[in-house]
């Protein structure tokens, strides 16, 4: 089957205990939802739960980068697309859109850093991804190699040049 | 009374609902404290729910950036402290830093980018600072100014160069 680009990896609707006063999903938990949307991901990598257990490996998020562009309400059904940017030997990059149906472009944009660690020592440490998540990986690299790199992909937070 | 600089913004303890199976806070979750943090600052500038509600103001969230260095257990206590980097007219940038007495430096950083709001007319639109609000970014960029600027200030999302 082909591989979507980007993947749509996420749906759920906005719940009533990630909504401000005025019903609006608060900023934090946009990141809770890109987050579901990162499992969602792992579960295409063969990086599911099952896959971490069996294989004492798991995935780690370095780091995250968010730009909020709209106000999405209590009850809104949302959909997360996600496009692979890159990834190494034991790290990829991810970029995650949040869609509702009123908007045309996104009510935000993620991004994320994540890395494969092996949790089969005392002490868990950075691994080389297995040679079947590599190859998932390598998978959706090529389905995703003619996507145009984001616009706020690789942002850093700055206050406007005067 | 002397600004603390670092500020000490916000203390909580982690939720059971905001850890994962292994016990450990979620990524998606750490943004969701440092977002209550910055709901402890906007207190301090005069900006509280009350505040927002009488003057027909309120601030977004633009951006955020997040950098996760250590893991944070269920039940442990977390402090997070806040610096502020900078602000023009109408926007501030803060940086957070989430604390736990088991280890020496930060368990995770954050960077934030707000914009202050006018939610007087039909639409809510960006607007300069009210002058009390002005007058405690002021007061707090003085004594803040003495601070280095944090090493994970202005990130950017990328694999490392081969």
């Amino acid at each position: 089957m082909a591989i979507a680009a980007p993947l749509s990896t996420y749906r759920t609707t906005v719940k009533k205990e990630w909504v401000d006063y005025n019903h609006h999903l608060n900023d934090g938990y946009y990141l809770v939802i890109f987050s579901l949307a990162t499992d969602a991901f792992m579960d295409q990598i063969a990086m599911d739960a099952a896959a971490r257990e069996s294989t004492k490996t798991t995935i780690y998020t370095l780091e995250g980068h968010i730009n909020y562009l709209r106000e999405v309400k209590e009850g809104e059904e949302v959909e997360v697309r996600t496009q692979l940017i890159g990834f190494d030997q034991k790290r990829f990059q991810l970029f995650h859109t949040m869609h509702v149906a009123r908007f045309d472009g996104p009510a935000a944009t993620s991004e994320f850093m994540l890395l494969n660690v092996d949790t089969s020592g005392e002490d868990a440490k950075s691994a080389a991804f297995r040679e079947d998540v590599a190859t998932k990986l390598r998978e959706i690299m090529q389905a995703h190699s003619a996507l145009p790199k984001p616009d706020n992909s690789g942002r850093a937070i700055a206050l406007p040049k005067r």
